[in-house]
């Protein structure tokens, strides 16, 4: 347990209105979109970087663990609690700190909302393109830690690429910048990247300095049914094999199609539907028609059923509307979802999820697969009943083979979610001894005592 | 100098016919394009991983220092041997593991020059965008060492950006393996983009997975003069700030234009040309006359005093014929360069150069800057004779007045150069003692005994 002293050190730095160990605080932080909850021994909701220095350094005195936590909104168990730690909750670390759309950047603390990056810089006709689907309400240094992706990333590539420059405090109290304000920088090692991805393991990011892109003047989408995932499939390697990217290049299964169906979102699809991709092009209006005639003609081929296009955006909301409805539906399969978020070369894809059917089929387990099919990332879940003991072992068969397949096909355990408490007994299947050494390595020279996010990412 | 021990376990681990310890081949080899010379003990010439593996474990055992080197077409002293090392030449690892056009990647040997792999790319309709002007005959690596950029930079990021994963062996021997190869993946530290601009002071690279794009289907170049330098560089920050984003944009400064005079490539410029922007757009040929036209509206304004346009091969070259002829004309002002490789954002650029003129005036020094203006980042070249010790005094103090201004300013001490021997006296003025304190503990989880690279990057 935190000892009084220790809080009463929290409370002095932090102000006392910024500290809480009352019972109902700690439940509402002992867990995020896991399963699992664990009750942390208090919760500390500093408001600026220099909060952030005085708690690292009363944390490195009484060597207390701390979870990091941004919206709470991961699923690998990023910000599930550490036994025994404090939460550091970035959530009222929400200034923007500077806008500058002469030089195409924003400087944030770690607490800011996705979308409002995003809604800022639209306003001086920028945007903000790494799109999670978790962005109306995630913070910034979630996806710092998480190097989150989303849609977008099939053109725009993922958080790590707008990511200039980073200020945090190391888990023994050092306070750090890295990187750069500018698009050009090679001063130094790139500690930037280092820490993005890093699931907050190496340094409590209070600061980042952000790029920004003109944003594109519209966007056109295309809604595109087809008679198997294996067509579907091809016609994705077929859109990644010429000149237009799309901005979007979603993929669902027919048992995605299949879970929606009680929503009503899918009767205006072709009733022999078995697998649906949504793809969307961005640019100047004047340029729309070129670009979506360019994707119509790649999608073409063997088991096309139809391609509805949208070019306003009540036309184009009414195209996703299935789409958007899947999370919710999924959730109606059965009360447990193991989610992965695996990567294989796009032209894996289709071999990769007959494969996912043949396992499904051979376990008599309900699997659900959709995702980002032009990174190759797909989102499979393994929806389970956890009381079946009996199903839960066939999960478990299930969801190794996937991924020793995802290996197989030079493939990654996670394109956008993180590793966390969840996967990470996997880590080992894909890195080396010697390459995971030097990132335990790496690990202590950032925090030595192990205060920052124990527990996760690393395998025991 | 080498034990006879070492130079015999170095021709039994790679062939008699790959260790040079003979005089004319370690003069070849005592230089990089700066013009400082040190020989190096020996020249080794590994033919694949597996040699430099074994190279690096016998420089281990017998504690031999190792200089990495491309094609020696750096400018900031990374090739430069360090005293008493060896000369790790990448030269003969020139092999294509892998082209994989469905996957957009390619897997490449550290010693491929960097056109080669454009080259191949291209046979598919595909592209490797990072373009440094060495790209005819620089080798991957050591674009990998400095994370080299280019004109494309502006539109296409850096050599960063196209590294999915890489093979390395550690300065204490160890092989590993970084990344992957799709373009989402978060498994673990990024280990790949911390090697990347590293200088070759953590590992020896020796393989590279590279993304590749869809290659544009043709180029657009607009040739563009104007009367004054903060005539054009608000025009950079115009073209910057609307939604076409070109594939180079090109500063020439007064001095520039001076130096090409004698060249004849001057000639066909408006007499009065004070400066020089080269713009250039890619994409679709259907699209190419909406980007031009939205390109040559933000270059509208003050001191505009001609756009020349240019979209076949020939008319293109004829419009970069003023450009290309730069860098051998500057050699004609004075026998050294100081060659500087700084970035300041881009709504700073005119300033910028004001102050490099004020400078260069109150020091009476030839200064000339061109450089890669959409990112900010400015090659600035102080002219000396290096046997005029007063000229090398007053170059000396405007060299570090220009250097700290960068930094006043926001800016970055290198773009695409990297620190080498040459910058790393500088470094502390920008990165503060913590973060390079965490650099240099990095450095000796990769290479404890200090054996890659000495000398370089960090300040002594």
């Amino acid at each position: 347990m935190l000892s009084d002293h220790a809080l009463a050190a929290f409370r002095s730095a932090l102000g006392a209105d910024r500290v809480f160990d009352d019972a109902a605080t700690r439940a509402l932080y002992a867990c995020d979109e896991t399963p699992r909850r664990v009750e942390p021994d208090a919760v500390l909701f500093p408001s600026s970087h220099d909060d952030v220095a005085a708690l690292a350094r009363i944390a490195l005195e009484h060597r207390i663990a701390l979870t990091l936590r941004g919206a709470g909104s991961g699923n690998v168990g990023g910000a599930l609690p550490a036994p025994g730690s404090v939460v550091v909750s970035f959530e009222c670390m929400r200034r923007v700190l500077e806008f500058d759309p002469a030089n195409r950047l924003i400087v944030v603390e770690a607490g800011v909302v996705t979308d409002e990056i995003d809604r800022i810089a639209r306003g001086a006709g920028l945007f903000y393109p790494p799109d999670p689907g978790s962005s109306a309400y995630c913070r910034i240094g979630g996806n710092l830690a998480m190097n989150a992706g989303g849609p977008r990333a099939v053109k725009y590539g993922v958080t790590r690429d707008y990511v200039l420059g980073l200020r945090a405090v190391t888990g023994d109290g050092r306070e750090i910048r890295t990187g750069c304000r500018t698009t050009k920088g090679v001063t130094g090692y790139d500690l930037t990247r280092l820490l993005v991805g890093s699931g907050g393991t190496l340094a409590l990011v209070t600061e980042a300095t952000l790029k920004l892109l003109p944003a594109p003047e519209a966007v056109a989408t295309l809604r595109v049914c087809f008679a198997s995932t294996r067509d579907a499939l091809d016609a994705v390697s077929r859109v990644m094999h010429q000149s237009v990217v799309p901005c979007a290049l979603e993929f669902m299964d027919h048992r995605s199609i299949d879970a929606i169906r009680p929503t009503g979102t899918a009767d205006d699809l072709p009733p022999d539907t078995r697998a649906l991709l949504m793809v969307e092009a961005d640019g100047a209006v004047e340029d729309l028609p070129r670009q979506i005639a360019a994707l119509k003609q790649a999608l073409g081929g063997a088991g096309l059923l139809e391609i509805r296009s949208g070019f306003e955006r009540d036309a184009i909301a009414q195209l996703w509307a299935a789409r958007k409805s899947l999370s919710n539906a999924v959730k109606q399969i059965a009360p447990l979802k193991i989610n992965e978020d695996v990567v294989v070369p796009v032209s894996q894809l289709a071999d990769f999820v007959d494969f996912i059917d043949h396992t499904a089929q051979a376990q008599n387990l309900a699997v659900v697969s959709f995702g980002h099919a032009g990174n190759g990332n797909l989102h499979v879940n393994l929806m389970v009943h956890p009381d079946d003991a009996d199903e839960m072992e066939r999960a478990r068969l299930a969801h190794e083979a996937i991924l020793l397949r995802v290996l197989a096909l030079g493939g990654t355990l996670s394109g956008e979610h993180g590793i966390g408490t969840e996967k990470r007994r996997f880590v080992p299947l894909e890195i080396e001894p010697a390459t995971l050494a030097i990132m335990r390595s790496i690990k202590q020279q950032f925090d030595p005592h192990g205060l920052l996010n124990p527990g996760k990412l690393f395998p025991d």
